[in-house]
């Protein structure tokens, strides 16, 4: 079981694209107990619509992620409707008015969290998956004296082009809703929400997923049905779901006062050990990607997920089999 | 240069999935001259979205498709906006009250246009290209005995789950424009039109094009340039793109009264030659769909694009070496 969950506040904190929210805010959780020497702090930040529950999946005693033996920081990203966001900050900062926030910004107050408030000095590993695998990257690099060791998982050092034009499909899905009025509304934007979740059930799984009827397990008897199926989950607040689709898209560990945008070179500055995992079928983040960014790491090793889940490989409800193998790819990183 | 374009009524047709439409009209044109023994035509259908004129890249004395040799015949499909379509319907067959019309549909009165029209007594080729490649295997199938050769680019004999759910997208980013106004709008619902393209950008080309910065080609700084771009040509009508989505969605060669959905008993009737040409990078017609269909078929080889325009390859406007491999192959199919 997690502790409870608590929130920090930063005060005024600069952002790297400009905007200085005046009390920017932090939610996470922490599993175990730092040790003595500090030597064994996990940092799992969560995804874009995750939040800091959804982490869970792969933390326990019978898990690499072990409380008894690393103590865990789960932390939510800006923007998750957790951490700060659109949704949760008050004007003049709140709603379309919230300011564009960075991988490298939430990986600086994270920092500041870990160090200044949670008295951790060095970590074990960030682990994370999708956008917390972006910052896994952005961590190993721009902070490499840090961190011994970082865990991607379906995800990228910098957002390819290819991707930015998937999101910006589902950016639309959500501004084109007469009912999101610019991010004013009264009551969510429902339609564009579904749309949403209608463009990313094409992106999310694979073609090897559908065609194997895998969709159609969950008791549907056909394709159409699956579409039309209830939302699941908790709703999320569109704003904040657009404030996490900017930083995706922006998403570049280069992009900084460190690497000026030299990606080459944001990347061979990965010194810890690193674990790229990418699956064979995902769509948006697929396997050259990582292949040509692991080759420019100098301690890094590529071990692709072979499963048809696409970018769902591995997260929370998918294949036991893909959850087993990332379980021991974590256990054999922490104990290299 | 192809003869004129011409029309030709059928007066009442029953199609498959209900719906009598009183005059049902194929628009077609015809590249060079019926032989005597009748055994040089060549069908050539268009695609979704397409038209009559785009189908000449591939038609002319420089090509296979020589018409100084065949006897080309190129027809519109129903729900284009030039056979019988939502747009050119009057009522009360109008709009979206215009009748589902499936790939069968197609064939059987592409077929009586050449028979009883054109004077045709037998194919020598039937080739198409997505939804009309979706023609060639049905032709191939349920009219066996009158066809020597098909050749199917970028397509396949049933649309797979994955397809249908992108192909949903697709309809929804239409019907969620408040000015589509059920069909009736009076002017085209702009900005679903512009949303439909903006999914399509996601998935009509690869990762690997985006990542080679292919899209940046036509004088983009940046990605988001490229998706900001003004429409190229001509527009198209909402409900004839409707019509068409559906034509696709349901797109089964085994949907009919010879096969009674046993697909594998439908691919194995196709016992003309077949080259069945999909693209290594096809995000919605990927080449392993490709791949089963082939092993029912009795006479196919699967000859793969490898070019990173995944559904684009060899469409007008890409890539010159891929559109030399279509015509070569072409050639092979018909000297075969």
């Amino acid at each position: 079981m997690p502790e409870a969950v608590r929130r920090h506040a930063f005060g005024r904190v600069e952002l790297q694209h400009g905007g200085v929210p005046p009390d920017a805010q932090l939610t996470y959780t922490t599993f175990g107990t730092l040790a003595p020497d500090g030597g064994n702090a996990v940092l799992f930040p969560t995804w874009f619509t995750g939040q800091h529950p959804q982490v869970e999946w792969l933390i326990g005693p019978d898990h690499a992620l072990n409380p008894e033996k690393y103590f865990i920081v789960v932390v939510n990203i800006l923007g998750n409707g957790q951490s700060s966001s659109p949704s949760n900050t008050p004007p003049p900062f709140d709603r379309m008015r919230f300011p564009h926030t960075s991988i490298l910004d939430n990986v600086m107050l994270q920092r500041r969290l870990l160090w200044d408030v949670l008295g951790v000095k060095h970590l074990a590993l960030v682990v994370g998956r999708s956008m917390g695998a972006q910052l896994a990257f952005q961590w190993g690099s721009y902070y490499a004296g840090d961190v011994d060791r970082i865990l991607p998982i379906c995800g990228s050092a910098r957002t390819s082009p290819h991707n930015y034009v998937f999101l910006a499909s589902v950016k639309a899905a959500l501004t084109n809703d007469p009912s999101w009025q610019g991010g004013d509304y009264n009551f969510q934007p429902f339609q564009g929400l579904r749309m949403l979740r209608l463009i990313y059930d094409g992106w999310v799984l694979s073609q090897s997923f559908y065609r194997a009827g895998l969709h159609l397990k969950q008791g549907f008897d056909t394709t159409q049905e699956y579409l039309d199926r209830p939302d699941a989950g908790p709703m999320r607040d569109a704003n904040d779901l657009l404030a996490q689709l900017w930083t995706w898209q922006h998403a570049d560990i280069s992009a900084n006062d460190k690497f000026h945008g030299d990606l080459p070179a944001a990347l061979r500055a990965i010194t810890p050990r690193a674990l790229v995992m990418p699956c064979r079928h995902d769509l948006y983040f697929p396997p050259e990607d990582s292949e040509i960014e692991v080759s420019h790491m100098p301690a890094a090793e590529l071990r692709v997920i072979e499963s048809v889940w696409g970018h769902r490989a591995g997260s929370p409800g998918s294949d036991p089999g893909d959850i087993a193998f990332l379980d021991r790819s974590i256990a054999d990183l922490l104990s290299s």
